[in-house]
């Protein structure tokens, strides 16, 4: 059994590549700027990081951040992997990130630092059991045995009553959608508070269940203060409902942790405000370690962003995203890719190519919501693609026997 | 009563300047790339965030943060104000977040953008209580009714034993000093755990209060997941202990308010990974927002860096962010700012100077420890330089009279 974890930094800086890497270890454990009492070689062989790999990157061309010492000239980029003792935090991931991804931004030595990866060793398997239900049960729960999933968000993402909302429900399940969720900037508000909207949204679900057969799987949004997770979660399943959604970095990694040890529902992870540590490629931490954090806190669902997204991430990037929430973790921790974000019918090709997996969850708002011929269509349009992408089916045949598809690509666009 | 929040951006954008605030005042509320069915003109009245202000700045001169659309050579730069309606999310802060700080980090019409204000309406001050001790809890547990607190934090960081932390404490408690926290590193690690750790620096601080008269406050780093804080809480309560500290970053901004909720205690809270977000100047969340923020969740000390610090952040920056930690929030929430970072008796001058309170828990961990005569002295040498700059005295009269002093400054360094 592995007893300790290993990180990886992508880092710039204008001392040695070497001296700024001790700094980080240093910092990181036995952790001051001058030698003190009572530091003894051995407490020092125990507890110190060790720099294991220094490779030498090429310069990213960008100036160095804020603050950085030395000389601008010398500057050079490397990719570092340190060691940490497990015994200096034991298995747990706020004190766990206190060294790995603590002060270490903030030091003069670097002029970038990105935590890019994580290994962590079994211990953490013991003491975080992770999501619940994951693909499985996520397929079993919304009774979509395979194939991609096909969601949606509720839009406009705030303000509708709750007959509008009841409507919206009614209109996407009878669809066949296998899934739909709240916004993430639709929580608790005042005009309709979540205990309405759990009800006024099962109600409506549960006539399309008797209906069809088949009830959507909805994700109320439930982010709140730590104390209203727990009743929030108990009011949707008193209500019939299947999932609950928290904004990760809302409630932080130990909130969603906090829920996952209560839930009996699978919890749909969404990454809002992700891009305000993950934007600039010279600083925060990577969508890499960050997915196995929120694994290991039980998030059944994640949003890795989806292709062609809206947002700033490439493809290339959405594609690591992706593969990293897939790759094993601990021996478990299977979580369910959600691709999101500008996401529409003629993005399905490009995403089976790209990920050759059906084990996502694609949703697409707009592009189901603002279909011409309403949000059915846009259902419908979404899964007929998606068919023709799995079987193998140019997307312009598929359109041109499938009016609803064609009208989704003619309102927003066909791949370039 | 205000039925909005008001955040203030400072951004760079590639798209008129006016475009880029339009689209993330209708991402952040409204929300989605196309307007969709039931999205009607009386729903965008109650709930649009509107743009109220666009100043233009100078550009910063940095390349654009990836994925920016537009012509970089018509690159301009902000600061912009936008009103959000209160009802999109009510007084939450976690729910608050996916608004002024949520998906916005991500949107390709922006190159910088970083949240740098917040106005908040009284709907939050009565939802959240805030820090129940404050300065004046503070200084009454710690038995300090005026001047500048001074502290340290244990070093080595990690590693010692409880007969080694014993000494150390007793040692800081005889010499006089105010406050003694551990690092942030020093979570619950298995060599000593919270438990051992806090049974024995209590017993050792009530040896120190029975020969002296007085305690010092020890803040124990409670940081761990969400349902270990309250225990951890009360273990310190229930061993006589005056203070639990969080890395708030670590428990989230949510997990602070939970135990919050719970403290009989002060609440100690460390800004760790604080720069994950913050140190790049085109991306993240200024510190003053991130404070209000954290008052509001309760922290009763906070972080601000401490000025000729070790780190990135320079004195302006220090000081104002001790300034925001001052300043008045809705009516109250009254928290100590806390200097840390390489400080010596050298800066007690400057930073009196600057800050031109005593308000202020002055934390000095390898300029105590690293004192050539023992932590003793360092305690003394922090003292008397503090004395000497709020009375008034040059430093150099005040060593020539304190040998502790002089060789602190001999050691550390003397102001330039």
């Amino acid at each position: 059994m592995s007893d300790h974890v290993t990180a990886v930094y992508e880092l710039e800086s204008a001392v040695p590549l070497e001296r700024a890497a001790e700094v980080i270890a240093g910092e990181q454990s036995c952790g001051t700027f001058v030698r003190v009492a009572r530091e003894s070689d051995e407490l020092r062989a125990r507890h110190a990081a060790h720099v294991v790999k220094i490779e030498e990157l090429p310069l990213s061309g960008r100036p160095p951040l804020p603050g950085m010492v030395g000389d601008p000239n010398q500057l050079r980029r490397g990719r570092v992997t340190i060691e940490f003792p497990l015994a200096n935090f034991g298995p747990s991931i706020p004190n766990l990130l206190a060294a790995v991804a603590g002060n270490l931004f903030e030091l003069r030595e670097v002029g970038a630092l990105r935590l890019v990866d994580l290994e962590l060793p079994s211990a953490f398997a013991d003491r975080y059991p992770g999501p619940r239900f994951g693909i499985d049960g996520t397929r079993s729960l919304m009774d979509r045995p395979d194939g991609p999933m096909i969601g949606t968000i509720v839009k406009p993402s705030i303000g509708l009553t709750g007959d509008q909302l009841a409507q919206l429900v009614t209109e996407l399940g009878d669809a066949g959608i296998d899934f739909i969720k709240d916004d993430e900037l639709q929580g608790n508000p005042p005009g309709l508070p979540l205990l309405e909207r759990i009800r006024v949204v099962t109600d409506a679900l549960k006539k399309v269940a008797d209906r069809n057969g088949r009830m959507p799987m909805y994700a109320f949004n439930i982010t709140d203060d730590i104390d209203r997770l727990e009743p929030n979660h108990d009011a949707v399943l008193a209500a019939g409902g299947t999932c609950v959604m928290v904004c990760v970095n809302m409630v932080g990694l130990a909130g969603l942790e906090y829920l996952s040890r209560r839930t009996q529902l699978p919890i749909h992870g969404h990454r809002a405000m992700y891009g305000a540590y993950a934007r600039s490629p010279q600083l925060g931490i990577d969508y890499t370690p960050w997915q196995q954090l929120a694994r290991l806190s039980g998030a059944d669902h994640l949003h890795t962003n989806g292709f062609a997204n809206k947002f700033y991430e490439t493809d290339d990037e959405v594609l690591a995203s992706v593969s990293a929430v897939r790759a094993p973790l601990l021996g478990g921790y299977e979580t369910l890719p959600v691709l999101s974000s500008a996401q529409t019918p003629g993005l399905a090709h490009l995403t089976y190519e790209r990920t050759q997996t059906t084990d996502l969850l694609v949703l697409s708002g707009g592009g189901i919501h603002g279909h011409p011929q309403g949000s059915a269509a846009g259902v419908l349009a979404m899964r007929e693609a998606w068919d023709a992408a799995t079987s193998g089916e140019p997307l312009d045949e598929r359109a041109a026997k499938v009016p609803a598809l064609a009208a989704a690509l003619d309102t927003f666009g066909r791949p370039t």
